[in-house]
């Protein structure tokens, strides 16, 4: 890829040009060394325009009908006068093609209305590479006007949490019935969602998911007294229950506004990933490291089979690392 | 502390010598880098007699019970010619004397029973520190014959995901009446418990207990579907239910230990500790290093008040610590 100057994306992007955005996000989406001077300069110049969009995660495994929803939901706020950049976190996505497709037909409305904008979700790297590259398309498409991201993720690995630091409220999507097609939903999940939906309440399933709401109302006052997340149903297919639900967003989210909860979350969650950035790094540098990657094998094999202490094969490998400090 | 040869540690230690395996608690708490090779000696020595013990985490929030139920159990384990070892995670003892009071009054019976050791947590340092002491001292136990420890954390910060990380089988208590007094639970507890047992079940609260039992099992059920924890009731007071409560674990354990489930959770938990030791040694050498932590205050200032990305402050901590790395 051939980089733009600085001038060209800031001004590009501040004024909602597409084409400069997708080369921007492609910028900061560049593993070139050559690129990441270049991208932190031209998100540093943005950063005075960011913060102004309500941050929107939406977790649900496939067949939720997570698409579909987001498709709903998307054309609901697009109708309201919002502009919508709708961003994805898949780890997964470059080994398997992702369970986070990559076109744009399976939001087939939203694909084609001017005031949104579909980017998939970053394919290369390790999650904590994938969650860098969404927070700054995020920063970037808040500097080009959007004022809604939504941030999608399948919430069957570690994305979610992810996905929570990134946000300002985030949405789980739920199926009624709850039996064997929720055994993909992660632990602890429903332990940071802010909101939990009953997709698919239409039809003969509408008294399923008034019963599953009922029943989620009550599990989640026990397992989090206090701090219950709204329970509420949708069909994202007929569209009933996307206007009430967005309601209840918007309402919790301008409450955590004006309590100055919400600044204090975000102030909370930029610095929680400036130190996410630096263990990733020391994480990498450690592996990069040849005496280290050498010991590693056989420390680990040592302490799998009892021969050495957790301790003692740490203390090894900081002092290979490290060799100038006292470990 | 003047230390004893390494021998003296090995020996005392394998013959159950009470008075040499609190000396040799102590070498291991010991945060004098003259002790470290010693107790690190001492444990590699020691480690082929660790590991036949059964290892259970106890959380509950202060007012659950959790003494009089240590001790019931305790008592119980004792009279069935159990070797039964105390220990106790809380890293907040260091600083208010600890929400785990390290007097051995409050389990008045079992401190006397001369087939329990009852020693209180560590109480300097870091939670990771703190963590590392409770490991080693756990299989100190074991090597000196202890066939049961009990791990005891208060559940209310994070210490309760390190418990988790260092026992075969979790137990969390709680109170029936899901109100005010369960507001001290952290969340996400009741993600990792292997069994929840209502505490209090006495009097007039056996209703209210097992009404509890009933509405812990329904939530849990739809939160955890597929791995459910065992959910009972018992009185601590009364002694009622702690053996069955005993038995549900004592079969779980059994269970996981005939399927390998066992021997795999321990092996992945011993490599988890040893990088958790790197890990935090890494982040103790950047807050040591004089450069990085004269620029941190103001890189924090920078990405709170959005004049830098995270990634930039970041690239600077990284730059500053492993100036030869390309990180």
């Amino acid at each position: 890829m051939k980089s733009l100057p600085a001038d060209t994306y800031v001004e590009g992007v501040r004024a909602g040009d597409r084409a400069v955005l997708a080369r921007a996000i492609t910028l900061v989406e560049s593993e070139h060394p050559r690129h990441a001077a270049l991208a932190q300069e031209v998100l540093t110049r943005l950063l005075p325009h960011t913060g102004r969009s309500r941050r929107v995660g939406i977790s649900g495994v496939p067949g939720v009908g997570k698409s579909t929803f987001i498709d709903a939901l998307g054309m609901h706020l697009v109708g309201s006068g919002h502009q919508v950049a709708v961003l994805a976190i898949d780890p997964s996505s470059s080994v398997s093609g992702g369970s986070i497709l990559g076109d744009k037909t399976r939001m087939s409305r939203l694909a084609r209305a001017p005031a949104a904008y579909i980017r998939p979700s970053p394919s290369s790297g390790t999650l904590g590479g994938v969650a860098r590259k969404t927070r700054e398309t995020l920063l970037l498409c808040e500097a080009a006007g959007f004022d809604v991201v939504l941030v999608e993720t399948v919430g069957v690995g570690q994305s979610e949490t992810v996905v929570a630091d990134l946000v300002d409220f985030y949405l789980v999507l739920m199926l009624a019935g709850a039996g064997d097609e929720l055994q993909g939903i992660k632990r602890g999940i429903l332990e940071v969602a802010d909101m939990v939906a009953i997709n698919k309440a239409d039809g003969d399933n509408k008294l399923h998911a008034a019963q599953a709401r009922a029943q989620y109302r009550a599990a989640l006052h026990l397992m989090r007294p206090g701090a219950e997340p709204v329970v509420t149903t949708c069909s994202a297919m007929e569209g009933t229950g996307i206007d009430t639900l967005w309601d209840s967003v918007e309402s919790a989210v301008a409450q955590r506004e004006a309590s100055g909860e919400l600044a204090l979350r975000r102030t909370r969650q930029q610095v929680g990933w400036m130190w996410a950035m630096v263990h990733d790094g020391l994480r990498a540098a450690l592996r990069a490291h040849p005496e280290v990657s050498a010991l590693i094998p056989s420390l680990e094999e040592d302490v799998r089979e009892g021969r050495a202490t957790p301790t003692s094969a740490a203390l090894r490998v900081l002092g290979a690392f490290l060799p100038q400090t006292q470990a």
